[in-house]
């Protein structure tokens, strides 16, 4: 029945490994600016499956080296599987002085908006273009460069939320995306309607 | 004469900490797609300046806390400052297996191609509206969210191009952005007037 090769499945969890560091970084960020202790303990979660897959990653990598010519060249999935660990395992670090309830200076908000890459938060009001859009239709990435990492919706936050998910009233976002000097794509895109709240850090 | 205060400084450096490791890790999944050495390099040379810049920000962050009600507060400039040399080292134990001479298995470029986040290289062509256009006019980063990590003119590299770099024909560019698949934002922005050559990887 076909199925999936070996390499095939080491690959899947590649993709996934360096998905999740870059989600991992984001939400750390987010945490830290926004002091958000559910955000952080996600970042914890994403560190423990990242261990779990890099095991496994790593056994699919040795079983595809038996059967390659030149297994040697595998070398680079590892390394990549080694980056996207140690990435998270960075996250994880910044997140954590979060969940000990530590103090921050004011000071380091205004360092994370000064940055190329800023996090911001913005909540879905009535009226706005967002509410009842799908992530998807919005195309928040292609025209902003905007990556939605997590909605919070009432008491629930949703991590990564795929392209068809649908903003409802009060949403709250997270997202990542390029800083502008807040003149440039993110107030635009947040404030398009006019009502779409914004809160650029 | 004003002066910039201690924890200024200290918030310059952790600011360009947090780009350099964001461009670090963009560079090195470049050089170990393109298999480029000289980019490969420049991760190591990045990795360098951040351990530096690493003992600085601590020195200000110490001298900032004789200073500080409370100093315990700065905790989270020492923690995003650790973050960003950690992401820095992970993105050099990927380049390194470049400058190494390592040959690779084309499954990496196939994994690195089905992220969320893609590495892309497209070259200026005679005719493209590229050409003599700086890039902050091509509006790369908030039109499409690229983000351009380098480009090289001729043999030489230049590395996080500013808003009024200018494009030259010929002139390569490194660029990391959202993928969508083929479809989206990256064919259309570097295909503008049908002549941005790209190639997405």
């Amino acid at each position: 029945a076909g199925g999936l090769t070996k390499l095939d499945r080491a690959v899947d969890l590649i993709v996934e490994m360096k998905n999740l560091s870059e989600v991992a970084v984001g939400l750390a960020y987010a945490a830290l600016l926004f002091r958000e202790k559910n955000v952080a303990a996600e970042v914890g979660v994403l560190e423990d499956r990242m261990d779990g897959m890099r095991y496994e990653l790593e056994k699919w990598v040795l079983l595809s080296a038996k059967e390659t010519e030149d297994p040697q060249r595998l070398l680079g999935l590892l390394h990549l599987a080694t980056a996207s660990e140690n990435i998270c395992d960075a996250a994880k670090e910044m997140a954590v002085i979060i969940e000990e309830d530590v103090q921050l200076h004011p000071v380091l908000a205004a360092a994370l908006s000064q940055t190329d890459e800023v996090i911001i938060r913005a909540t879905v009001r009535p009226g706005s273009e967002m509410m009842g859009n799908t992530l998807g239709r919005l195309s928040l990435e292609t025209e902003a460069g905007m990556y939605v990492l997590a909605v919070r919706r009432g008491e629930r936050w949703i991590y990564r939320p795929k392209a068809d998910f649908m903003l409802l009233e009060n949403d709250v976002l997270l997202a990542s995306g390029p800083e502008e000097g807040g003149s440039g794509a993110v107030p635009t895109l947040w404030g398009r309607g006019g009502s779409g709240q914004l809160e650029v850090q």
